[in-house]
């Protein structure tokens, strides 16, 4: 008889519910955690409202904390019982992709493509959880290239300060690490969400001297001012560009990380450059994106932008719990509420409409 | 008395004409050329037209050859009588910008934005000759910060084989720099007019072993193939982004630079990359840019975008001439036709209606 | 019963010979591929003197080229009878060391360190074939964690255009890239044996523009001038270090390649620098190295030295197949030798002794 | 009449001394800075011994602090009575080596090589105070190509708050940056002297998660940890080598910083690198440098050694102000002492003989 678990999973457009699923089966490669914490993102919200399409019965959440509970036969270097993490993205790191430097694009699947009539790639491949395979909002996970993706937790830490490391932490460093920030940098952080603050985290302990964070919401600025921000301005408030444009003395801002998914903060986020300055971007966008002739210089202008997916992996996931365990950044804070997985579903609600100054959920199975 | 010279200067949009101007003094850190051979750029069309603004009066050009005729004061390690030449762009090289990794921008000036009421630096400001100060279609021509900036050409190389150097060879080459190319990657190549031709010839030099030409006019994919494209594309003839899908199986170009300045072109460019890949922008726009939504991923896709306004310098000159003495590559081939000084309306005649398959027309007085 | 095959074992120091072996079970993740072509490497004859230890009984050889006879359960993608290289470099790409990018140093192994007492991983431990497991000089090879290492050949390729791809070919070009080659540099690449011609070979395809090549061979110097070195000079019979700083006006050279593994190269490949250049060494030495102070301007010369374990994984053999490919590069002139696998001991004694003007030996079982 | 001023000049080894020397004129690229504050460097000391050579009579130092006090005919955007600092490495921006990535290398001096007949570039060659023409310990200084390297400094900031920017803290800041950082890293610091300090706290600005600070002399281990360092090593009290390993789990460091220049420090620095890791070096060598065998993997460990001359120029020195500026950091712990310029013997002989805890010493004209 198949052993039953709880999980969240899709149902349709609007509905995310706890269903009774098996738990599953292990292949060679792959290992079973059971979850002892978990958290909803953004993303899982997009799920919900239906805006990113998942198959419909698709277990959702992609960030997991918990123990092994079983190990695939080709799975060596670690023991059931132990504490894991595993990336949001959980690479092939076996794929060409990967071997050319770009783990989380994967490049396993193969889809055609409406437009042209022929097959590309698909971008993302690497997010698996919650995406393509059953995901963390379960009682038990499973996590595939397990000798690729498992990452053991350092004695001492507790679930919630290693909650954020699969996937905001890992996607504000990489704004962060994407930014080209050298020593004495200005930067600034268009939206101060938990992964906008995490970029802002990020540009601090990689040397930039004058981070600047933007929101509309005076709570996450102060939070923004915690985890290094050096000066923080309320949209609502200010020209934003014109501001930077006084505090960097006509000069522009030396890079800028757009951390929400909109046209005006990518415009924005262009607009502050200095020539030469490379615009890190993060954020998920819905529509096409226009690109300012006169903040581009007419193309002229030796400006960068880059975008990113969560880095995953098991030595991205020790990197920055590295991070967490020597004290320089402690994310703890950012867990404002807790939660059941058999209250999941107000877990959502919460979360989806940003109630009571919510800005990560741990949900706990 | 003051010594005079003849100059092509800028009078209305639609007129360009010879005048005569002083021979200009020589400061300190100056040096005098005078001119045996220059050309006309795409870009002294854009000033003729009056789409690109200089000042009425202004001697537009800015691809020197030339013998050095009087030194500045300061200016050591020269002799006067020497040959040599000076890039497009004259970087002040003592400026925070240069010093900062963009010494195209220059960044010495300061500059009201309409936008926002603040005050910005110039992007694109190391361009002075025929932009801020006059150029080089004239007898004679001061050479801004003549320490940094004037390049001796190497014996046995005539004023042909060096002319690409100061502008298209230079900004070229800085396209296929710009695209990350790696031994064996991909690359595909929008446009084939003398810029796009100068970047399918420096990521042949860089190491990518499957170079895309793409173009509408088959004489010019014809020199591409000399130059080294692996594979021309007419747009007119096929569909460039499925073709290079079915050429890449799927995956996706390494890279792509855009050469031209269209949106069709920077549209084609993003949606032919891998994920993970770079797209090298040349083109000069002329109105706002659109990122389809799909092409870039939603912004998950790890892709770069790349813009580079041409490298200057006696050091980036240097290693041009190089190229060109080590027989690497010979852009002889693209100056297609010749004018006397005098006679330099038809040229522009010629030019800017790209009649009897002209590239580039080398102007002597 | 088992199925047995031939295969060359290291028996002691000078002694490899023909043995009796089983043909290896298939795990999960491997491979097993019938060997088509392969060759010897100078690595096997060190371990044919004794001089770099391995287990006796170990099948030698580490350069495979030939089909799929066995896939394990779960490695997809291929067919059986698919014909196929692997790199001399069979990196776990699930590792830390791999994801950390150092794949070849791949870091699965914790050795004792004599010196320290304490424990450290083992440098080079994703080099495996003939070192660590059973090599390709035999009829069959178990190729390990296969989904990473199986290239499929491209068609119209012969086994010898792609022999080279999986040692010499890739370290040599990565002594290339390490070589931070810019467009219009010099290189002086040290020793023209096979390595090293790949290495001038890799110089060329990245854009160097002077390539000095330097050997006491004039045959292999005759082989450089093809391969891509514009400038040969025989180190007996002139001073190389003096003359590199004639050629270069006293500059020095951009970058220097070490191929041979001596105190003598290593130290004129650091002489022959300019300030801020970078020595890119690929030899293997057999005792410690000096510096010289004043090669190495105190430490105060922003020079950089960079060493390389040649790289593997199916992208990496993907990439190096493209270049043959595509016509940019022929390494077969470099296989001077054919030898059936039944005569292999008399390949060796050829190959040890360097006989004949031999560069590379084609095996075949 | 000539104007005179008091000037710290070398007589002969072992002896500094005041004399009376004429206030120097201004060129058209020149600035003369009065002096309000320098210090004195490690190199100082070499030279007072004779170790290093300078020509006699030379004013002796290079890390001025001061007001301008007259500007050159074509230096512009600064005012007379504008207080400022110069790097210690004062780089013609104009050279080639500049273009091409090494102005403290400079490039300008072409001199006899003794041991190869020909001539070379002179390495370091962009230090020119107190090494080719007169230095800062002294009643003014004049700073060459004074456009590129005169830096204001920021309202608020003290001398000595800015009084490390131009030596020690852009030194061991670019030992940090050539040590190729990267969150989460393990960084050894051997050597806490000026610069190790500097380092320390460079690496702690760049994101390293473990920083192990190295000394034999327990009160600059104590402020290692005020700078940045996560543990200390006290070599007399442990196996510096062995006690790395155990704490990376045998992993070795990501990278060490050498930081003083002699061969054990440098052995162990290359000791205790991961494979793949990089030892980024600052010391100054007094004699040839050996690289055992078994530390370098034979040439196989993926292993880079990076050197660097102090960085100079207005850019940089206004980014390591900006650092002090926000707060990051505050070097003025390292003046321990205070002298006037009349008095300098007498801070000679205390900083020489490393008498009363001194790490550096403030003199004021």
């Amino acid at each position: 008889m198949t052993a039953m678990m709880k999980a969240a999973i899709f149902v349709e457009p609007g509905r995310i519910e706890l269903a009774d699923k098996p738990i599953p089966a292990v292949g060679p490669n792959d290992a079973l955690v059971r979850i002892t914490t978990t958290t909803i993102c953004g993303t899982d919200v997009h799920i919900l409202k239906g805006e990113y399409p998942v198959a419909k019965g698709l277990t959702v959440g992609h960030e997991p904390v918990g123990v092994i509970e079983k190990l695939g036969s080709a799975v060596i270097g670690y023991q059931e019982g132990q504490r894991v993490i595993a990336g949001a993205i959980c690479p092939n790191f076996n794929s060409y992709a990967a071997q050319d430097g770009a783990p989380s694009q994967d490049g396993s699947y193969l889809v055609p493509s409406g437009r042209c009539g022929c097959h590309g790639y698909k971008a993302t491949a690497g997010w698996r959880f919650g995406n393509m395979i059953d995901g963390t909002q379960a009682e038990y996970v499973l996590v595939p290239d397990a000798q690729a993706n498992l990452a053991p937790v350092p004695e001492g830490l507790s679930d919630e300060q290693v909650l954020m490391c699969p996937d905001i932490m890992s996607t504000g460093f990489k704004g962060a690490e994407n930014a080209n920030i050298k020593i004495g940098d200005t930067v600034v952080v268009f939206a101060q969400g938990p992964i906008g603050l995490c970029a802002t985290a990020g540009a601090r302990l990689l040397g930039a001297s004058t981070i600047i964070g933007v929101d509309g919401n005076d709570h996450r600025l102060a939070i923004a001012r915690q985890l290094g921000a050096d000066i923080t301005l309320n949209f609502k408030q200010c020209d934003v560009v014109a501001e930077v444009m006084r505090l960097t003395g006509g000069k522009g801002a030396d890079s800028s990380i757009e951390a929400l998914g909109l046209q005006s903060t990518f415009e924005a986020a262009l607009r502050v450059l200095k020539p030469g300055g490379t615009l890190s971007s993060l954020g998920v966008y819905s529509e096409d994106l226009k690109i300012p002739l006169s903040a581009f210089a007419a193309g002229l202008g030796d400006h960068r932008i880059v975008t990113a997916l969560c880095p995953g992996g098991k030595e991205r996931m020790r990197r920055l719990m590295n991070v967490v365990a020597s004290g320089r950044l402690d994310l703890g804070l950012l867990v404002t509420h807790h939660y059941r997985l058999d209250d999941i579903v107000a877990a959502y609600d919460l979360f989806a409409n940003q109630r009571d100054g919510v800005l990560k959920v741990a949900i706990k199975p």
